[in-house]
């Protein structure tokens, strides 16, 4: 079976065939331009889909598409997309069915990467798993007794808006010491950002990289600087290093999983950072739930999109 | 259908009959005596449970168990129970079933409670479901897609061990500001131990509830004195409600469930916090998995845990 994953993002939309195994066969990638709104977006998203289609000799079975939102879990409406401006309750899946007549399944990006390292990446054969990607924000999935779980409102494992400091920084969903607002990439940025400005010295190195401009601070250059031994960007790197064995803790003792697999943006950046979790993490959590875990880096790269979505359209046609 | 409940706890153990729409017909009642050790109160509850068998007219389908303690899912050997000394690896539902042969299930009190609450109480009918008990600790269970999760090492939702306050008191487990070393009751009185004794005029009520002795404080004097108007008492519940308000709103959007159920000692003695709570969280969780959400008071009141473990063999015979 060969299937159709989509990634749709805020800058970029990748659209690929993965065949049954998880392979990405070919893929092609177009700048999403997301001011041009939902209906010039839905065409050019269209048109990718008709050509790949063409291109390609074998038949296809489906489309999985993972959007940064959130998606109603029966009609795959889109809610709503924090980085796609004017997408409000957008009939996605509805759309791309009516123009191409196969099946199609439209879904939030991280349950999509769930799905991808459940079925072909670190979390194969595992009955209860959690995976967490660390971006700009921190979102989870969840597979337990053999299911991803969805939810009363397709809302499950919204994990970033775990509250583990109730002193913490200011989240944008106005709570405070969210896990994302600490450890989190924009969390990060804004912290350092916010300290930057109340000590120029210990932040020399970083506000370098940044060309002196405080606004130009990202966890990027974060993480740079804390390579380059930056005092600030040290001290904050120990306290995100810290939130994140919290957080992780947590999950491992309300999900307990045996498989839990941590990716994203901020851990590529910061690949030490795992080692840390791990020893972290069974310091922290209940010796009952750590009894058959296994912590894991996120094994599909920077695939993981384009598959996890096309994996969630197999499994569905498969089930 | 009658099935017998057992509510096997530190200081008092309950056997009950239960019939299928969960009516509590009869029950019985003795105490623990837990320093006897697991072969007498083995022997004392197998006795009990011979005699109400005897003293019924249906026959007896099955018998479900509820312990405060570490439980396998799969053989029901009772790994660890705190408020039980020397019970290390007890193999109580083969022992029962070996000398009444009739089927057995042993399993978590509280996951015993939220088979209880879903089969017959408050929950009835709900697909995604949590139920949060705050006793002297906070336990919980979660039903998501119309089934109880268990996890892979059978400690699903060890809620009371959520870190909310990474500078907060420290819990029983060796971490900080775990949910119940803050709002459990255990940890609402060491609290008050600690605050009486650096303050003893805003703990004056308090300390008259308990004869002058700050070893007496419990969460039942705290409540006592916060009617009575305490000034620490008072600020002591304050800081109690905020963080049973963060944690259940971490949880509703962890678990995205669309009944919240939420019972226990300290809620009983203080049923004032559910309003306060059903605000809060609506205030304090994200729009999506609060679309569809009801925070709901535990219905079944002191029968819980022996219509719960009926519940749990109930529901594995018709299954």
């Amino acid at each position: 079976m060969q299937a159709i994953g989509v990634d749709l993002g805020g800058t970029k939309i990748e659209v690929g065939i993965v065949d049954h195994q998880g392979q990405l066969l070919k893929s092609s990638r177009l700048a999403t331009e997301s001011a041009q709104g939902p209906q010039k977006i839905q065409a050019k998203l269209l048109k990718a889909i008709k050509e790949i289609i063409q291109s390609n000799k074998e038949p296809i079975a489906g489309i999985g598409v993972g959007i940064a939102g959130q998606v109603d879990g029966q009609t795959g409406v889109v809610h709503f997309a924090p980085n796609l401006p004017d997408w409000y309750e957008i009939p996605l899946q509805t759309t791309l069915f009516e123009e191409i007549k196969l099946p199609v399944k439209v879904m939030n990006d991280v349950r999509a990467i769930t799905m991808g390292e459940w079925l072909f990446g670190a979390g194969q054969k595992a009955s209860d798993l959690v995976c967490v990607f660390v971006g700009t924000g921190i979102g989870g999935g969840v597979v337990s007794g053999g299911r991803l779980l969805t939810g009363g409102s397709n809302s499950f494992a919204e994990v970033g808006h775990m509250a583990i400091d109730v002193n913490g920084p200011t989240c944008g969903c106005g709570n405070r010491g969210c896990w994302e607002a600490i450890a989190g990439g924009g969390g990060i940025a804004k912290q350092a950002q916010l300290l930057a400005k109340q000590d120029s010295f210990a932040s020399k190195k970083l506000l370098e990289l940044c060309e002196g401009k405080i606004l130009n601070i990202s966890a990027k250059t974060v993480v740079e600087a804390y390579h380059l031994k930056d005092p600030l960007a040290i001290s904050l790197m120990e306290a995100v290093q810290n939130a994140l064995i919290i957080g992780c803790a947590n999950l491992v003792n309300l999900y307990n999983p045996t498989h839990f697999i941590i990716g994203g943006g901020v851990i590529d950046g910061a690949p030490g950072l795992i080692e840390g979790i791990k020893q972290g993490v069974k310091e922290k959590a209940l010796s009952a739930p750590c009894r058959s875990l296994s912590i894991l880096p996120a094994r599909l790269g920077k695939q993981v999109g384009v598959v996890g979505a096309a994996a969630a359209i197999i499994n569905e046609l498969a089930n």
